[in-house]
Formats: structure tokens, C-alpha cells, sequence
């Protein structure tokens, strides 16, 4: 095995140099102070709790490792900023696939112009990535709790497909959007910012929309009327899960929105200049419950393993 | 097993509530921008890596993550400001015991004045602790590239104590100071925000001073004599390891710091003015060798083993 100085190297190759005061190299980073509030969340992406190695090639580690917490940045309206990387690697986890999920990480970080600028390494049995990402915030954040009754609810994207794509790689399925979806989610760090100039509140739906609804509900102290029909579902999902399917998908990474109606207009609007497809499902409520229902406005029976107000615990969440 | 969102609030219970924007609960934290630059630095502690659960109780680990992270704040002079927990957790993992590692950390959060204000759980076979700390600088940082010849070179504390604390604890003794110095490593923060007023580079002491003074003289382009015989060292250490065992013990977290001659005078006066012990250990050079002499100035044979410009590759270091 290569020494833990060449892993490193090769790791931070695949970056670009931070334009930071101190970047990785002394005991810590340095960084100018933020002009605007910052915000910082940490998550992990680990062996055989959130990818396998036989399913994930490294790049996707990588990717998905930075992917999940730009999510939470984009939850909050947050420009992306600065990231540190904790890296556990089994002792002979292969140097080529270390760079490669550098390199899957270094792309996305590309993208949303967010500079790597600290790590850690260390020797584990399992591989895991631990991210503490920040973001700074040009408008005051988007919160779960700030949805009032009345405001409009909408979700980003297509909801499900990371699910069926985890059931397909689960089945020996290696290809297909609804795969990718699973293995390299992409992070509405654009809506998030569009969105922060209209939502009363939001946040990404990373444990299924129903649980996550069910924590913005909880926060915000309202109920929900949700049309089930009206759920965005790829074709595969629609066929595959069902709308109740989608409704319990898992790690969608889309953005949940409540806007109130005088926004409306102006929202859908900036969305559809910014190029950002969202879905108006639902409608908040003064009454604190659930009700579903269909196209024609019948209700619809709550889905058998629906958990209302659920708590999915996995984010530190004392306020739920 | 309880659920996830019990041994999240179990958790937080330990700590006080942060006094930010938006503390645990939402998709981030919110934070004030810090009014000085920002130090950042993340670091782990893994189960069977870093200590055992048989030899480290779930306080001990909660501290020692915690202080690992702290040392290096120290290292540059920061103030300790905020920090994110992700833990990584067996599904078995007694709720007492998260208790009990959440009070560890707390304690010593509580003393360096550094707030909690967000995390993460998941599961994994091994119990893994990453944190991500930040600090404000009230002064330009302590950089390792700092230093020059002529710098006198300074250590904190005593050496050599938390390496002969894990021979005994893997020789069964379960007590005793240098058993402590390896459970509970007490960063010396204070000592460095003195320092940062006066030297000209520092580091923290985590792989052996041997490793270490080897970054510290490779980012500043020096060399060192050190006086073997001035090392400070606890009787313990000095009957058990010597000082040739203390160069090369790791986990020190002491500071090691090289202060200009004409500043010397006014930095030993501050540090005893603050009750922080620094001993005088060598002088850096223009030649860019090492060279080891006893109290008599006689060249002393570089131990074995002994690596003279050696990179742990620990931390991401670029530099080296």
C-alpha cells in the first residue's frame, strides 16, 4: 500500500487550488470572514448503509458523498462556499479508485463553485465520506418552520426515481436514469436561491415526501392537503411505485416549497426563467392533519406504512 | 433498539442550546459571520484505530474527539467558536453509553466555550466520531512556514506521557497519569492565543516531535538542533521511554512553537503570567539538517527509527 502522504497527494490533485488565505497543508484552514450569514450542515455517505461498493463506482461515491450535503445548502437558499472531506478508507482500498472518487467529487464541486479546502484521513473496515459543507446566505434562510396555512406547496423535480433505482441496482440493474438518480443525485442548489426570494419555508426531501413533509408540517405547525395525482412521477416511477410508492421514495433530493399565494405568479415564473421545473401539489392548512386526495378531489385512503408526522431522526433534529 | 430520534435527542440534551441564528433542527445551522478570519479544521477518532471500547470509556471517546480537533485550533491561535458531530454508531450501541460520550464532549465543549450547533448519525459497524471545528482569529494565525533561523524552539507541557499511556492501557493498567494524558488529552488552547502574539510558527504535537518538528522545519525551510537533554519530560516517561522514546511518541497535542530572539523575553513572561509551561528545546537553523546534541552540546546519534523530515500524511498536507 502506498504511504497516507500519496493518497493525499492524489486526492488533492484532483481539486483546484482554494483561493483561500490558508488552504489544506497547516493544522487548519484559514477563511475570510463571510459577508453574508453562513450556513454549515455535516453528513456521511457510508459502506453498506448508503452504497455498496459492488453498486458504486467510486465516482459516485464521491459525487453523491458532496451531492447529499449541497442538498442541505440548497434546502436553505445558501450559495455554496467552502467544504472539508473526512475520508475512512480500508488500508487497501485501491490508490486509482481514491483518485477516481476525488475525481466524481471534484466535478460536482466544479459545478456548484464550492472550494475543497481541508480533509482528514484515516484507516477504517469500512469506507466512509464525511462532509461539513457551508454556504453563505444572500437572502435570510429558508427554514421548515416559516410555512403559514394557505400557503401553496411544491416539489422539485421527480419524486421516486432514486427509490426504483436503488431496487434496481438491488435486482442487478446497472443503467437507466432512475439508476443515476440513485447514484448520482443532482442538488438544487439553483431553485434553493430562486426560492428564497418567494418560499415561506422549504427543505430537501432526502427520507421520502411523506416523511419530509411530515417534519415541515411538524415545524411549521400546519396541516396539508396533498393531490395525489398531481405528484411528479417519470414514467417509470408512475408505472413501478405508484404515487404511494413515490410518496415513501427515499433520497429524492428535491426541494420542498411552501409559497404563499400572492407569490405564486412571481414564483412559477422565476422558476421557469431559471430554467427549474417545479410542481404545485398541495395546499397547507390550518387544521393540523393529513388529507389526500385525487385527481377529482375525493379523499384517498392514506397508504398502508404512511406515517404521518413522522420522525425520521436521521439529521439532528431537536425541533421536530 | 430505541430510534434514531431518541438517541438524537439524548445526544443533544448533553450540550447547551447554541446561542446562532439556527442552531440543530432545520437542513443547516444559520450562523453570524465571524467578525475575524475563520479557522477550520476536521479530524476523526475510529473505533480500533484511535482507541478501543474496551480500553476508552464512551466519555473518554467523546472528549478525545473533541480535543483532537481543539489542538489544532490551538495550533494556529484560534478562539473556538462552533463545531459539527457526525457519529457513526453500531445499531447496538447502548443509549447510556451515547449519553455518556455526549457529556465527555460536552464538558470539555463547555470549558473552550465552543458551541454544538449541528450533526448527523448513522449507522456502521465500527463507532467513528468526525468532527468539523471552527475558530475566529484575534491575530494573523500560527502558520508552520513562519519560522527562521535563528528562532528558538519551544514545547508545552511534556512529551512522551499519551504514548506511554497506550503501552499501559495495552498492557492492562487501566490508571495513572500517562493513562489520562492518552484518554483525555487537554488541548492547550490558551496557550495558544499567547503564542500567536509572539512566535513566528507553530504546530500542534500529534504524530512525535520527531514527525512534527520535521513539517514544521520543511514549511519553513530550516533546519533544527535540538537539545535532547532539555526535552521536557514527566519522570514516568523518563524512566520508561527516555527522550528518544518521547521524540518519537505521538498524541502529545503539546504546542511546539518557534518564538524570534528578541520577542523570547516577553513570550516566556506571558506564558507564566497564563500558567502555561513551555520549555525551550532548540534553536532553527539556515542548514536545513537536524542535529541532536545532549546538555553538553556533544552531537548525540539520531535515535533509530527516527525520521528526520518525515510526513505523517495524516492530515491533508499539501505542503509538506
Amino acid at each position: 500500500m502506498p504511504g497516507e502522504f500519496d493518497l493525499i497527494q492524489r486526492f488533492l490533485a484532483c481539486f483546484p487550488r482554494a483561493r483561500v488565505p490558508v488552504g489544506p497543508g497547516d493544522d487548519c484552514a484559514v477563511l475570510a470572514p463571510s459577508k453574508g450569514a453562513l450556513c454549515v450542515t455535516t453528513d456521511a455517505v457510508v459502506e453498506d448503509v448508503h452504497f455498496t461498493r459492488a453498486t458504486f463506482s467510486p465516482a459516485d461515491i464521491g459525487h453523491k458523498a458532496l451531492a447529499v450535503n449541497l442538498s442541505d445548502l440548497a434546502a436553505m437558499g445558501a450559495v455554496p462556499r467552502w467544504f472539508v472531506c473526512a475520508l475512512a478508507l480500508p488500508r487497501d482500498f485501491p490508490p486509482r479508485e481514491l483518485s477516481a472518487l476525488g475525481r466524481g467529487m471534484a466535478a460536482l464541486a466544479k459545478a456548484h463553485r464550492i472550494a475543497l479546502v481541508g480533509g482528514n484521513f484515516t484507516s477504517a473496515r469500512e469506507v466512509s465520506v464525511t462532509l461539513t459543507v457551508t454556504g453563505e446566505l444572500p437572502h435570510p434562510p429558508l427554514l421548515r418552520s416559516g410555512a403559514r396555512p394557505g400557503d401553496l406547496l411544491y416539489v422539485s423535480g421527480t419524486l421516486g426515481d432514486a427509490r426504483l433505482g436503488l431496487q434496481l441496482l438491488q435486482a442487478g440493474v446497472r443503467r437507466g436514469a432512475a439508476v443515476r438518480r440513485q447514484r448520482r443525485p443532482e442538488p438544487r442548489v439553483a431553485l434553493g436561491q430562486v426560492a428564497a426570494r418567494f418560499a415561506s419555508a422549504g427543505m430537501d426531501v432526502s427520507d421520502g415526501l411523506a416523511q419530509d413533509l411530515g417534519h415541515l408540517c411538524a415545524a411549521s405547525r400546519v396541516g396539508v392537503v396533498l393531490e395525489l395525482d398531481r405528484l411528479p412521477l417519470s414514467p417509470a416511477v408512475r408505472s413501478a411505485l405508484g404515487p404511494e410508492g413515490a410518496l415513501q421514495g427515499g433520497e429524492d433530493y428535491e426541494l420542498l416549497l411552501a409559497v404563499p399565494p400572492p407569490r405564486v405568479q412571481a414564483f412559477e415564473r422565476a422558476c421557469a426563467r431559471a430554467g427549474q421545473a417545479v410542481t404545485r401539489v398541495g395546499v397547507l392548512t390550518r387544521e393540523r392533519a393529513w388529507r389526500i386526495r385525487d385527481a377529482e378531489g375525493r379523499p384517498r385512503v392514506t397508504p398502508p406504512g404512511f406515517d404521518h408526522f413522522a420522525r425520521s431522526g436521521k439529521q439532528i433534529r431537536p425541533d421536530d
